[in-house]
């Protein structure tokens, strides 16, 4: 049952701590971001910057909102988690979506991420290649509405761009104010626990 | 443009201080809440129990999770916000949902809501008498899902009565497993601003 427990906060830190290497940064729409060598995620509601951290975001895993019940049914089916042992390259996509975009009431935000710009149907073309995990922001008061969390092996990598390029071609994505794609790869230092 | 901003954080602080005095307080279900005497609500964030108060509860307003365009329009014509000289008279409603309801999908959780339970038709109904403001806080890991405040003159307490006694009834409450119902007078040497 995703979304039935509470959510879950996770937070994540750049910095020179974590098994998580930053090997490109791009900012995509609006200003980039510090750059920082390496990335650390935390299952918890981190409330200060760790000593000698550069950034710090946190974000909490919540029920889903657009989704309908055939599409959940058919993600569930083939959706992975987070933390495969080969899956040891990542991305982490902060987003923030337009005044306009929060305007737009219900009916009016599915029909644009779903019905004209398809971003479930998508988005589960990739499964279960890309492993994926979007913690909400906004209500937090943290500078991104979204984090979203990829993990894919190596030979997926390309099909991983394919996914995000697909997306930014849709009309969600003329409410996209502010993006940065950070790409990572897992120090084999630091294998998936 | 009702929730393009970001949300607005409310602190709810139950204790001897503020310009609300609580007049009732009844479990409608579950548990109930430590009794306080007065209410006071602060426009931020509070990180900590101020000194002396008993309870502390915080939520975020944030835009519409179920309301559809023309559902805005009508409700945009005719809603009133709290701080009316006349609406003296107020409750604070906590409210938990089943983890049941979470793991609905969102499909599932409008039909339930509006078209089965008529939520937002029947509120509707008591606007402007009613001012209604509404706080979300199951993703800030509260206690509660969501907490709302609302203000009415004297002469509205039984429609308001009536309203709560409605929604009750409906399939939408079968959802909810954890339900406070806080009534409040404003205290006349604290007139609204």
């Amino acid at each position: 049952m995703p979304g039935a427990m509470p959510g879950a906060f996770y937070s994540f830190v750049g910095g020179n701590r974590g098994p998580w290497r930053i090997i490109e940064v791009r900012a995509v729409a609006g200003r980039s971001i510090e750059p920082a060598p390496r990335l650390e995620i935390v299952n918890e509601n981190l409330h200060s910057l760790p000593a000698g951290a550069l950034w710090l975001w946190r974000g909490v895993t919540s029920h889903q909102r657009y989704t309908h019940r055939t599409e959940q049914t058919a993600l569930a089916a083939v959706q992975e988690s987070p933390g495969r042992p080969e899956a040891t390259c990542a991305a982490l996509i902060p987003i923030t979506k337009s005044a306009a975009w929060w305007a737009l009431t219900q009916d009016e935000r599915r029909a644009v991420f779903e019905d004209r710009s398809a971003h479930i149907a998508t988005g589960l073309r990739y499964l279960p290649a890309i492993a994926r995990r979007l913690h909400h922001c906004r209500d937090l008061g943290e500078p991104f509405d979204f984090l979203t969390w990829f993990e894919y092996a190596p030979h997926n990598a390309a099909a991983f761009d394919d996914l995000v390029g697909v997306l930014r071609e849709t009309e969600e994505w003329n409410y996209v104010e502010r993006e940065v794609d950070i790409r990572l790869v897992r120090d084999p230092a630091h294998p998936a626990p």
